[in-house]
């Protein structure tokens, strides 16, 4: 009988900070949904739809997202260079352009081999070219030795909240709603999150008295509260913040002394509004009212998964750190350097992604064909679910602004309600997994990400192509409305 | 005057457990090296040597050695796949043959896109593959659900320790010298390392009576000791483990209950001896004796990094879990959520490796000649420093057994030491720093790893070609030992 009783580990003794952590966009809906999947690949024909439709997870290339050729294209060179020595063949039999080879080779003098740890900070020449794009995209200098490649902007987000995080007084504020990486890191570091809810009622945006409220009611605490995080564009909101929104929040970051962690993985997908880095920013505030904002502190993330570029199993990204002392870098390089370096293929893209085709380059015409025609679905397919969830009784749902996603607001009935108790789930669990019984399409429950006391939501990406899953979202919340009237 | 003195993090207030971290394969010293290397790239003419040679780390691509064809050629096919639509072009003018176009086809259906991301455990059908790569390697059945796809053993261990781990009295038995992931990771996550020596007189084999004693007094001190790590082969000591030191540590799990962590990444660089999972030798164990060891907790881990494949930019591992409570596995699946998911061309890369051309197959007649040349002339490398350390004064060093590493000890004068305490620096470090100064050949003390009280040692990667690099330690060594007699 010396089976499972006497086994070393058990849910009860191992970590738990970890059993406490909450991860719902690859949670229970998610597993149910890749069930799903796998019945109706064996051809179960007992389900009541014919495809899984994964709109929970920002993925685009698991849908209809293609990747962008010219990228692609390089990065065939750097898995195998050998290819180099045939550029006839690339040239005249494969539609490769000359630019092509010429940045494939470049990237290979730079890192070696793709095959060969980095450094730990990710390749000298890589970060460089990075801080070539911040100057270029904020107009202010940027250093490659602020720069730090990272296994997407997840693996970002983790090392600074390790170094930033002493205690479990130590609190950082993060806005409600969030995508759950925050919450979820700061449960398995046995540190304080201190929400701030963002403003439905404006578009999403920051409220400076909410923080503020939050802030002050976390410190009579006794939580030690070091940073602030802003999502921008918002995942799961889709907002843009507004210049005012981001001085403000850098002005109260400055004077309240909060390491600002700006996470901008959607910076290219704004349709509404325009991006603003907080880099640009600060360095801009910095210069109004010089010696008044020195001594902030920001690190800034950014990945190659989302935006046009969508390649997040490539698990490429970089955080630059602005205003940060040496010594504590230095942790930071030390941090990183005990899992070694972050992929190096994944560094080349994020190269390309900084550093793509120019106007009069030969793969100029074709990149910027593809990318502009990415952006233009995205906007359309935003449009199509956005009208309507417009006509859904009980819901409600801004314009689409940005990101991969829309976050309507449901009414749900009391007798919803209660039958989601029944369940022992939270109403918008409830209508989330009955929605994938009925249609096959997986959202994620506004719980998820974390919602206003009283008000429930769910978050869907909007990068399923055709129309098809859409129409059986609102047959179904019809039918969903009229059960529980 | 805002500045330094008003940010908000300095090197007092971080994360203390990060600050006390430490991994020396990735410190000062190779900072050094790689500022050295910057110089010399640059012209500097005032350096003794005109290259530095990267021996602190098991980086085979860095140095001399080529990634295996078959497994390039698959991975350019991945990242552009539109190459998949003129096979003649690869199959004449390329080179490639007909099973890797197969293979890529196969892995493209498994993945989808390798910018998808793809399960948070890994591809299910790479997961399939490892499952009977296991079966194949150890005559005993392997589920594909026990299996996680990892971003380097690296990312793997982080994980098992993070579940593992409750709180700082939980301790986890480590060998010393170990490879310093662990001390590190242990440092961050404020859990107990429990260290027990490696028996240098046994070619540093694991000794049951050590293992026990380093058990008993830890639990005399309060820590509830959890698992127990294993490096097989070893690193930094490059020892293969024999039958019955493998039996005798899974005899001790068992009546202890421990978790066995078995790092077995080196399990293809064999010289002497031969390669035995402590899977294998538990599932015989386990039929030997039925009911017996059912209880043992077995994660063993394997990766791209090593052996002949050396493809550590890739960040591609996994592990295996057997005897795992499935409520564990659950958040260990939850645990590797939160970052989503190992790069996808390093799991395609993890079933190339554990799938290669078999006998007939149109590849296989070069990966077999590329695989041979590469073991054999690590052997040969391995032997020519073995060598040149048996002729050098104050020197003791086994054979070479396996990894990529060698391990000498060094017996340095009363001299030597005060000139390094005069520094602030141990013997070994002192040494180290000396040789890199003159030689431009970067190793790592053995302080980085642990040693015995009253030992040195160095270790050194036996991967650059030639032999010039091995005639230069020898002669820094002589006058070392001349300067300091």
């Amino acid at each position: 009988m010396a089976s499972t009783t006497s086994r070393r580990l058990n849910v009860d003794n191992i970590n738990p900070h970890v059993r406490e952590a909450k991860y719902a966009v690859r949670g229970e809906l998610a597993v149910r949904s890749e069930e799903y999947r796998a019945s109706l690949a064996k051809g179960d024909a007992s389900l009541p739809f014919e495809q899984v439709i994964s709109a929970n997870i920002g993925n685009p290339q698991q849908l209809d997202q293609k990747p962008l050729t010219f990228f692609r294209q390089v990065l065939s060179l750097l898995e195998n260079p050998v290819l180099l020595e045939k550029p006839d063949v690339l040239l005249n039999h494969l539609g490769y352009k000359p630019d092509v080879l010429e940045r494939a080779k470049k990237l290979l003098a730079s890192v070696g081999s793709v095959g060969a740890y980095s450094a730990s900070n990710g390749a000298p020449a890589i970060r460089q070219s990075v801080a070539d794009f911040l100057e270029r995209r904020d107009g202010f200098s940027a250093s490659q030795a602020d720069i730090y490649m990272s296994a997407g902007a997840s693996s970002g987000v983790n090392t600074l909240l390790h170094v930033i995080c002493a205690h479990e007084k130590s609190g950082i504020l993060v806005p409600i709603p969030q995508y759950p990486l925050y919450t979820a890191s700061l449960s398995v570091l046995n540190a304080a999150c201190v929400p701030y809810l963002l403003d439905e009622q404006k578009n999403w945006g920051t409220d400076l008295a909410t923080i503020k409220a939050s802030h002050e009611k976390a410190k009579a605490e006794g939580i030690d509260v070091r940073a602030i995080v802003i999502i921008n564009p918002g995942n799961p909101t889709g907002a843009s913040l507004a210049e005012a929104d981001i001085r403000a929040v850098i002005e109260y970051a400055s004077q309240e002394r909060l390491v600002i962690l700006a996470d901008e993985v959607y910076q290219t997908n704004v349709f509404i509004g325009e991006f603003i880095s907080f880099k640009r920013m600060l360095r801009q505030m910095q210069k109004e009212q010089p010696g008044t904002f020195d001594h902030v502190e920001l690190a800034s993330l950014h990945s190659v998964s989302k935006g046009m570029v969508g390649e997040c199993g490539h698990r490429g990204g970089y955080f630059e750190l602005v205003g940060f002392d040496p010594a504590v870098q230095a942790e930071i390089y030390k941090f990183v350097s005990i899992m070694l370096c972050a992929p190096v293929i994944g560094q080349c893209l994020v190269e390309l992604m900084v550093n793509p085709p120019r106007p009069g380059d030969p793969s100029y015409e074709l990149y910027d064909a593809e990318y502009s025609a990415i952006f233009n679905g995205l906007r359309e397919r935003a449009t199509a679910l956005h009208k309507a969830f417009e006509q859904m009784e009980g819901v409600e749902c801004g314009a689409p602004q940005g990101s991969m996603y829309l976050f309507p607001s449901i009414h749900l009935s009391e007798k919803a309600a209660a039958a989601a108790a029944a369940e022992g789930r939270t109403p918008d669990e409830f209508y989330c997994m009955r929605l994938l019984e009925a249609t096959g399409v997986c959202v994620v429950p506004g719980s998820g990400f974390g919602q206003k006391e009283g008000t429930l939501h769910f978050r869907t990406t909007f990068l399923a192509p055709g129309t098809e899953w859409v129409g059986s979202i609102v047959k179904f919340h019809n039918e969903f409305m009229e059960k529980y009237r």
